[in-house]
Parts: C-alpha cells; structure tokens; sequence
C-alpha cells in the first residue's frame, strides 16, 4: 500500500493552505474533504477581514480561490469522510468511508459543527425553520419574521445578514450584554429591524409544518412568553469535529485540540490547523497560518 | 497628552492585519511605519503561496490591498522611526523621531533586516554593485554577469528572479547542498543561466568605481580565487529590527522575539507578531495571523 509523507483531513483554509503549502514542496499527500472544498467560508456571505481584499471577499469565492491554487499546486482533493485514525509505529493509518491511507504524518484540519441547543422542536424543525447558516436560508424569510438564538460574533453577524432580507429579526440571549466585537455591536444596535430580547433562553420551539413560535424564558423573572416567528437561527458556539479521533488527541476542556507553536499535537507527527485547535481567534487569517506552519513543520519527520 | 489602546510599531503585514483587527474593533490605535507601508513584500515580486491569490501576487499590490484594507477601516498610518519604547506601570510609552506615543497595549510588527556577510567591500559597494534586493535592483544587470551568496529559500528565490535579467548567475554557497525549499532546488538548478558554486565562502568584494570581481574561498582545499562580476546579491539571513526595545523583550539566540501563543511577550500587553517573532516559518500567511491574534488578545488588557 502506498505511504503517503501526509494525509490531510479537511478542506476549509486551513487544510487547502496546508496543501498549498506541502503541495508546493512537491510532498507526497492527499486531502480528504467529505463536502466540497471550503469548509465555513464556503457558507459566510462577505470576509471583510482576511487581509489583502479591501472591499472584502465572498466567502465561497475565497474558498473556490484557494482550491484553484492548491489544485495549481497539483494538490490531489479526494471526496470522503474520514471514519478514524490509528497509529502503528510510526505510520498514520487513515480510514475513510470509501478507503485506508497510510501516512508518516497526519494534519488534522476538521474543522467545527454548530453547537445544539438540545430543546425540543430544534431537530423536529431542522430544516423546516429552523437553521444554523444564514447564507444558506435567510433569503427564505424574505419579508417574514425570524428570531436568532446567541449573542457572539457569529450570532450578531449572521443577524445582520439576516436583516437585510427579513422583516423583523429578534435576537435572543441570555445575557443583558453581547460578547460580540463592538463594531458588531453597533451596527445591530442601530438597525431597527433587530429586536433584541435580553436575559433569555429559549426552552422550546413550536411548530405545525414548520415554526410557528419560539418560546422564550426571562432569566430575571422567570417568566415565559411567546414569540410569533416564521424561522428561528441558531448561533451558540461551535464542536470540533474530532469524532474520528475517538479521544487519541489531547485537547482542551472544549474538545478543541491542542496543538504547539508549530501545530504539533501530544502524538509526533500529527497536527492540528484551523477552527479545530485550541486557540483564542478563529478566522481565515489564523486558519491559513496553521496549516502553512503544520505543513512546514512536518517536513522534519520526513528526514 | 493622550493614551492609545494600543500603538503597532511597523507596516508590513503583521502590522497591517493588526490594524484591519484593531481599528475594525474601534480601538484607538496608530501604526508607525518608518518607510512605505508593506514591509518586506513591498520588495518581494510575486508571493505565490499567500491563500486566495491562485495564480499569486505581486508583492507591491498585495501591500498596497492591505494597506487600502486598512484605510478602509480608518487606520491611521504614520510615518515615523521608533527609537525606543519604555513602561511606565502599565502604560507603554513609545517614542519616534517625530514625537511621543502613550499606549495601553503594544504590538512590535517590526520585521528584519537582512544580515550582512562583514567582509571588505561590502559596505563600500552597498547600492553601486552589492544588493540586498532582486526585485529593486536585479533588472539593472540585464545581459551582465552577477553572484549571489547564499543558499536559503530567499537566496535561491531571488537567484531565479535575477535569471529572468541577467546572462549569467553564480550562487556562492558554503555547502554542498542547498537549505531552500526542494522546489526551489528543482527550478534552480534546472536554470542554465545560474551556476552554483560550492562549499564556497566569500572574503571579498572588489572593484573600481563598481564592483568588478567577487572572490572566492573553496573550503575544502583553502583556495583562494576570483570571478570576474558586475554585482552581488546578498542574501544570507535576517536580523530582527529590535534596536528601539534595547534588551527588554526575551527573545531567543538570534534575537527575534519570544511570544505565546497569543503572541504576547514576557511584557504583559506587549505583543510581537510577524517575522520578528521567533517562529519556524516567516511568510505572509503566517504574519497576518500574528498580527489578527495580538490585536484581539489585547482587548482583554483594555477592560
């Protein structure tokens, strides 16, 4: 069987930067992406801070960017979802749902899942109401309303881009204050069609075909009233997808892996770049430079 | 007088990505820039590996994206030469030959230089045959014969670049192999125009009113002999720009700067980011995701 000098599993920024960069020093190497290349820009509108586009990127054109120069680069893309890995010696073993690759090096550039929020209704009405992409369906509620569940940068992003389609936007959180960056805060504060329902959660969601009311519980009263809306959103943080890893990785208390300066995980050998790794700032900027950094870094083990 | 969030002290793209981060979160920032915003890639032809730009990109016009990027989001830019920087409790006072900056946070952005060989001639001939600079200086020996010295990814980079110009390159390195990237060596030694020469150190430059020969030491017979020449090009490593920090910042045996992985020094909200940082892999990719990371750890030293 072929040994591969690395396998990299995901195909988001970090894991196309990682085969742009071990693509370009001519490495033996596959990527495995159970989707299409991209990873979460490939379902964000507008990067409006990955340096080196003043007017911002679409987030799908930034990903289709990327392939094209890892593909440039001869980079071999393979369409499969990694089911585990396992370690023999020195060599990565990588099975996915369609085949078995080995390795002497592994980059683990998986990526997140939006969090749950575990009420009833959430699963009943996914898809049918409710959503974790705006991207994807806020042009469905054209005119109608919505509610978004968070108060984090995506929650508060995503609510904007919400708003340019839909009537009425509430945005729920349990806090009285956001967590978003300030100049989040500021446009959603100032844009009249978001509503913002502070100190609350949400312990159900209500529907016949599709949502219909979305439950909200006040934090300080305990109170619980309806709100009428068509759709619910949401934004409550992320999971790393580190399934396939069945625990073999050390992480943080979050499930995010650790990693070293140079990306190198607790197992020689294997990295982890991107959303997946234990770190404070998740953006195309630092995705791009974990995988440079673990592709440039794994050359040593080649030797 | 008034006290900044935070002050970025140099314009490549460390300091660039955190400009677009800080002043897109609203801070009250400055950038110092001593020279033209860019930094090293202003000076670099094509950058072929930064993510998003498939069939690469100019240096120039990548510095001049981010430093628009930048301006978008009301960065100030100014131009001035930091000469040292001291803390007062926990105020950061910069000060620069034009004036006196008081910052509650400091991101050092101020990348390399590039290191000199030492040996007679060197100075004397800097900018009238010696070059620390393909891209400035390279299409000046169109049809003339040229050396380079050195034998890292930079050195064979820009050995390739000045082919393009030149009938014909020497590349003087102390080896007998090559520390840059193998598809450099591939596209290198595949270049009939350049010829290396091996296990070589340079003692020498000499000339008249321009450099007219480059001598040459073989290290394994002790020869000494000369190739007849129009110009060396030096490229043999680079030296962090610290000078201004006199000593206060930890930084490891070569000088560049110690960080974790929030890229803050042994200074609490003192940051580092970009190539003076100590790191494995000094490229665009990974100076933006320096500069993103400082500029959002800082905040946590605002509230």
């Amino acid at each position: 069987m072929e040994l591969y000098d690395t396998v990299i599993i995901g195909g988001g920024p970090a894991g196309l930067s990682a085969g742009i960069y071990a693509a370009r020093a001519q490495l033996k190497l596959v990527l495995l992406e159970k989707l299409a290349p991209g990873g979460q820009i490939a379902v964000t509108e507008l990067v409006e801070n990955y340096p080196g586009f003043p007017d911002g990127v679409m987030g799908a054109e930034l990903a289709s960017q990327m392939e094209a120069q890892a593909r440039k680069f001869a980079l071999p893309i393979e369409s499969a979802e990694v089911r585990s890995v396992t370690v023999e010696g020195d060599i990565k073993i990588v099975k996915t749902d369609k085949a078995e690759y080995r390795a002497r090096t592994l980059i683990v550039a998986s990526g997140t899942n939006p969090r749950r929020l575990g009420i009833p209704g959430e699963m009943k009405y996914l898809g049918r109401g409710v959503s974790t992409c705006a991207t994807c369906d806020a042009p469905l509620y054209r005119g109608r309303t919505v509610a978004v569940v968070g108060g984090g940068d995506s929650a508060i992003q995503e609510a904007l881009f919400i708003a340019k389609f839909v009537d009425k936007c509430y945005v729920i959180h349990r806090r009285d204050e956001l967590r978003a960056q300030k100049i989040l805060q500021d446009r959603a504060l100032a844009e009249p069609k978001i509503e913002f329902v502070w100190n609350s959660t949400v312990p159900r969601i209500v529907g016949d075909e599709g949502v219909t009311e979305v439950r909200v519980t006040n934090k300080l009263t305990g109170d619980e009233s309806g709100l009428t809306v068509d759709g619910v959103f949401i934004f409550v943080g992320l999971l790393p997808n580190i399934d396939f890893l069945d625990g073999m990785i050390e992480a943080d208390e979050k499930g995010f892996l650790l990693a070293d300066q140079n990306m190198e995980t607790n197992i020689p050998g294997i990295y982890a770049a991107g959303d997946v790794r234990s770190k404070i700032l998740r953006q195309v900027a630092t995705a791009v430079s974990d995988g440079a950094t673990a592709a440039f870094d794994l050359e040593k083990h080649l030797d």
